[in-house]
């Protein structure tokens, strides 16, 4: 029997490279029609099965990724990794990978399902959330050069150029630099930020794309930018109060851009329809409350992920064919959802 | 060396019932402390690990339970599914049992998958969820002699006599009892139901609570209630326009009992604080909105899965002391969560 055929093979009969071969199978609503139609013919034709890339998971054992499940957060926010979850399972699915799930107190108790896991030969390769500086998980899975990547940076110096440590994040600087750029780009001029005590990787991230675009692009200096910033822990309350807080501290905002969804919640009804707000994580209920958020793209994260697991990031170009600078790590641009909220109503202007 | 305790032992020691001993592993919040203490207590002594529970899985494997993981629902209630799974997970890993995510497009698909799964030792049972009427997926493992538990009850003329499908569910109708006795406590007489359009197991049985509650104990009768019941499709515009629906219908309402929180913020948005105002699900929307609700109690649900999927059900009495009538299966009572919008305001009265 001839050799199945590869990934390679697809894209040299469809005339197309390896990654949107590979974007076919993991992310098709990102490939323009004509060219998914054409991939999809080829894999017919040469009877390619998506499955035969699993094969090149490292360990090549039992095609099972393992992955901590934390505990329920009640927070609006706290649905953000059961998304990803559903991404990734159904992804991997797709791949012919399998999702082992655990749940571990801490990082040492985490590190003891790792070792479990592997003397037992139940996974061959881990996913990682919520990872923080210098976090021991990363630490002994690289010491025991297991296949591993982490959904979330190592928030550490050498984040870019860390040979071992292969990561997916979200662009959160991005995001809020986008968000802040719209409400600008509607005349808004006094935009408060509503973000999370500080040392936090994500939220310092998130709280300098909209103090950098505010200097940048609103014609702010830091100075008089800095009663215009409120720290709180992630509560809809504390997103009321923090609300009410700016307005006392600037004297009035036109708007917020907040580092979740349930600081704007709490912006949004404590600030009404004259305040425009926008959120973090586009949750269910930024949806039905009309308020507008960044989206994550967990999709796309998780796309990220299983190339970088399964060692198919040869590909040289990103969704909007930029080069990709390092192919051990991929910082995912997330996307600014549109709603009622990102703009002050009539009524206060 | 001898032979290791067993969950027998441990019941000797601490002179407790093997299901006591049972529920201090899988629900300890259910047991009284000074008994929890005793059985802890043995339970080190005897130097007893839960883990030797999970041999007593049927097919005895791999420990490892499948189960189908959905796609995103983005509906405010898509993550109680989600929530079940937290609590499974982390009580499975109590017993050493670990859970295996797979996806599938149909039941046709699902049932592929299973075969798949059972051939390649993978796991060893199921648990299944979003159970429906003359379910193909249940006949396909009862015919196979898998070992599976749904989270679901048949929906079928004997979900109580059924002797091969093990289920547990949340008594939905007691759910909607309560809500309405809750309101009918507080002086209300005028309540509405907002629903889901009917055939709907799960819909038509919390109704059916609402229904024979304002008959029973509102002194309603069933002509008269007649207008006083909307049947949407989930979501929250839909139960802002059923409560309008309502108050057109009726001349006006006190409070309403809903069959989601979705519905149940539609109707709060719509409704204001004079309109008394309880969901279904505790989702953290309800939290942060201050919005009534009925919980499921996943805890106990996901308890009492695995107690029938490990065989650990001979235990004879429910968490209220009442006897079991059918160890095969688990109607778990919701709880009502009452907050603020489950009186009607000062304003209105």
């Amino acid at each position: 029997m001839a050799n199945l055929p590869t990934i390679l093979d697809v894209a040299l009969a469809a005339g197309v490279s390896r990654q949107t071969v590979s974007n076919v199978l993991n992310s098709p609503d990102i490939v323009r029609p004509a060219t998914r139609e054409r991939v999809q013919s080829a894999i017919s034709e040469l009877g390619y099965r998506p499955h035969a890339s699993a094969r090149r998971l490292r360990t090549r054992k039992s095609s099972t990724i393992g992955i901590r499940l934390d505990p329920v957060t009640n927070g609006i926010s706290g649905s953000v990794l059961d998304r990803f979850l559903h991404e990734l399972t159904a992804q991997a699915d797709r791949l012919g990978l399998r999702i082992l799930l655990f749940t571990a107190t801490d990082p040492e108790d985490e590190i003891q399902q790792f070792r479990r896991l592997r003397d037992g030969a139940d996974v061959d390769s881990f996913v990682l959330t919520s990872t923080f500086h210098d976090d021991p998980r990363i630490r002994w899975l690289i010491e025991n050069g297991e296949s591993f990547v982490t959904f979330g940076r190592p928030w550490g110096a050498d984040d870019m150029s860390d040979p071992h440590h292969l990561w997916v994040d979200v662009d959160g600087y991005s995001g809020l630099r986008d968000a802040t750029r719209h409400l600008l780009g509607q005349g808004l001029r006094r935009i408060g930020y509503i973000g999370w005590p500080s040392p936090s990787g994500t939220g310092d991230d998130r709280r300098r794309g909209w103090h950098d675009t505010m200097i940048a692009e609103g014609g702010w200096s830091a100075t008089d930018l800095d009663p215009f910033q409120v720290a709180k822990v992630d509560s809809v309350s504390n997103g009321a109060e923090a609300l009410a807080a700016l307005q006392l501290a600037t004297g009035g905002v036109d708007g917020v851009v907040c580092a979740s969804d349930s600081l704007a919640l709490g912006a949004r009804m404590a600030g009404g329809p004259g305040v425009a707000v926008i959120g973090f994580d586009d949750t269910p209920v930024a949806a039905a409350m009309g308020i507008a958020s960044v989206e994550q793209q967990l999709d796309l994260v998780a796309a990220g992920v299983l190339e970088l697991l399964t060692g198919a990031h040869g590909g040289k170009v990103q969704r909007d064919g930029t080069p990709v600078s390092d192919p051990r790590h991929r910082l995912v641009a997330p996307r600014l959802v549109v709603r009622d909220s990102a703009a002050p109503h009539s009524v206060q202007r």
